[in-house]
Parts: structure tokens; C-alpha cells; sequence
């Protein structure tokens, strides 16, 4: 299926969800599912599942449910996961080799094919069967292998420069791990922000709240 | 201010967004700022932003907007930064080690006390000026220590097995990297599940929308 229409942002947003969920019930062998059980799981309203599945056309059938596989794989194809994407990470500290190594990675549907440092302590390791190359041939790289993602684990400061040069070479879309709001000139790039910081500090209030 | 009710989770959600930018606001010197232009810069809408702060009794002043470091500061205290927790990180990979290393933990009042591992190659080894323990001993260090927070970055399979043995050792609550739903037998600890591929795969997905 193709997407004719974007898909609102809130929608959007729960949609990973969704699809994380039917790609574990399919691999634990659940064949179908009602809404309603998806929703004790997911902790997203019935009506809300079936509104939203309802975006696509409705994968469901009344009395029936969903269909696990068939509608994890409409949903791979709406997020583009079957579709693969190319990416760099630039910044291969810790964070950037543990993201690396991490299957987060290809089950998204991105391919790594490349890491860069500046750091001639990092320059020339290998990660994740990629050499480390300098930061100084990320502009070439980028441009030459049509490079669709770059992934940033960069110290603050350093991360717009470095995005607006990839933007230049034609990289379309950046996972920012900066813990700063990303903004690029190419107002065409697409940009997601990172906080990792947000889920802890809720998680700090939920432990506060405990002892009320 | 003490939070005499619970914040419902939506709220509660969006409050680190606020408390960040503030933090950022502040740092760069301004003073006050309207719920307008808080919202331009956050992405909630106006009326939304009023709404949830009004929740805590209203911080805000028609015709003259918020006093930003007033407001920072009470939401830091709702948010219990202001508090200090202590944690452990269990898996002391990349991950863990990129963890021990970044200042979230710090900006969300949270005091890293000890990182364990399995591994030889890793156990006996310096992370962020902590010695790695054996796992074997997390049980014991965590409830002599009174430790409030486990973060994990361990495989799947493990995550669990671990995340009960904390609970019972009197851990409050699981930062999970481990890309499952956690789930301990004690019901009265708190979860944050953190899924780095959901917003990787939402990414993907307006790449793949940039193009139609």
C-alpha cells in the first residue's frame, strides 16, 4: 500500500507502537487480535486503536480483530520499514557505538555504512565491521553514497554545524542525541530530537509519588 | 511546593519539555516569556500550556506571562530534580557506559553510585570514576546502599530476571533500555520503557514522506 496522504503527527507517533507490539505477538505464534486486546497491551484506548487503524483503509473485521501478521506488515510498509535507508553516525563515542551495535538499527530499516569521528583516539577503530573514518571526509561520503540519515552523537556545540554541512551533501533526515533542539537551514531535512532526559525525569516524579 | 495530587500522565509528560526549555531560557538570560511564545517555541499550543501549568495553581500573570527562572524552579520541584536519587546501571556496554558518562543523569537529579556487569572484559574496569562491580553483587550494594533507581542496558533476556532481584533488593524504580515491556512481579515499583526505535522509525517515515 502506498501512503497517498500524510498521516497526522499524534497518529504517526503511535503507529512504532503498534507495530512493535503485532511484531512480538507474531513472533511469540498469536495469529489475530481484537482491539480491545491490543489495547490492555499498547495502553492506548480501543476506540483510539481502531480510529487510527481505521486512517488506512481498516485492517480489521467486525467480531474477527486485526489479523497479526498481515496488519504488521501493512504497518511496515506505511512507516517505510520494508523500504531501506542509508545512515552515518557521526560521533562514535560511546553513545555512537553503542547505537551501532544496537538492532535497532536494521529493524527500522537502516543500514549503517558509515561512523565519524574527530578524534584520532577513535579514527581508524573498527565498529560494528566499519572503520571510523575523519570528519573531515563526511561531506564527500555523504554526497557520493546518497547517505539518506545521519545519526548525531555529537557534544552540543558541534551538532548544527555538522548537520547543515550533511544537509549540504544531501542528507534528509537527522536523529539528534544532542539533548538540543536541531534546527537546519534546509528547511526541507526532517528532524527528530532525542531527549532521553524527559522519560527520566518522569520516571523521578513517579518515585516521589510513591510515597505520597 | 509539594504536589498534594497526582499529575495525570499526559501532563505529566510534557512537563521535562517545559522544565528543558526553560532551563535553556534561562541560561541565555531571558527573563519572562508568554505562554505564546513558549508555545512557538515548544510546539504545544498556547491554551494547552496555560492549562497545564494552571494545574499547579498557575504561575503566570495576564499581560506579562511567566517569570521563567520562578517557573523552572517549581517545576523542578513538582518534578523532583530538586530531590536527589541515587542509581546503579546494570550492563556496563556502550550503552551503560554511555549513560554513566552523559549529563541527563545529573540535570535529572540523579546520582549514578554503581555500575555492574557479567562480563570479565568489563567488571574491575573505571566508568565515569566508578570501579564496575560483579553483578553478583547488586543485590547486596542496592539494598545496603538504599539505591532508588536501576537503569538497565541488558539484553532482553536478562532484563527481567535482573529487574526483580533489584525490586527485592528495595530498587523504586527501572529506566529499561532493553526495547521490551518490563514487567516485575512487585507492583508498586515504577517503569520507564525507552524505545529508541519508535522515533527512528517515525524519522524514516517523513523521509519517505518528503518524496511524495
Amino acid at each position: 500500500m502506498k501512503n497517498e496522504k500524510k498521516i497526522s503527527t499524534p497518529v504517526l507517533r503511535r503507529l512504532p507502537k503498534y507495530y512493535r507490539h503485532l511484531e512480538e505477538l507474531s513472533r511469540a505464534g498469536v495469529e489475530k487480535i481484537s482491539s480491545k486486546e491490543l489495547s490492555k497491551l499498547i495502553n492506548v484506548t480501543a476506540s483510539q486503536i481502531r480510529q487510527d487503524l481505521n486512517c488506512f483503509g481498516g485492517f480489521g473485521q467486525q467480531g474477527y480483530g486485526y489479523n497479526v501478521e498481515s496488519l504488521r506488515d501493512s504497518l511496515a510498509e506505511i512507516l517505510g520499514v520494508t523500504k531501506r535507508y542509508t545512515a552515518v553516525i557521526v560521533g562514535a563515542g560511546h553513545l555512537g557505538q553503542a547505537l551501532a551495535n544496537h538492532n535497532t538499527l536494521s529493524r527500522s530499516g537502516v543500514d549503517l555504512v558509515g561512523l565519524f569521528d574527530i578524534s584520532p583516539d577513535v579514527v581508524g577503530i573498527d565498529v560494528a565491521g566499519l572503520t571510523v573514518m575523519n570528519i573531515a571526509q563526511a561531506f564527500h561520503f555523504c554526497s557520493e553514497n546518497q547517505v539518506d540519515l545521519a545519526i548525531l552523537t555529537l557534544p552540543k556545540g558541534e551538532t548544527s554545524t555538522v548537520a547543515n554541512m550533511l544537509a549540504e551533501a544531501g542528507v534528509k533526515g537527522f536523529w539528534n542525541f544532542a539533548n538540543t533542539e536541531l534546527s537546519v537551514s534546509n528547511k526541507s531535512v526532517s528532524i527528530e530530537n532525542v531527549y532521553m532526559g524527559d522519560s527520566l525525569m518522569k520516571l523521578c516524579y513517579d518515585i516521589s509519588a510513591q510515597d505520597l
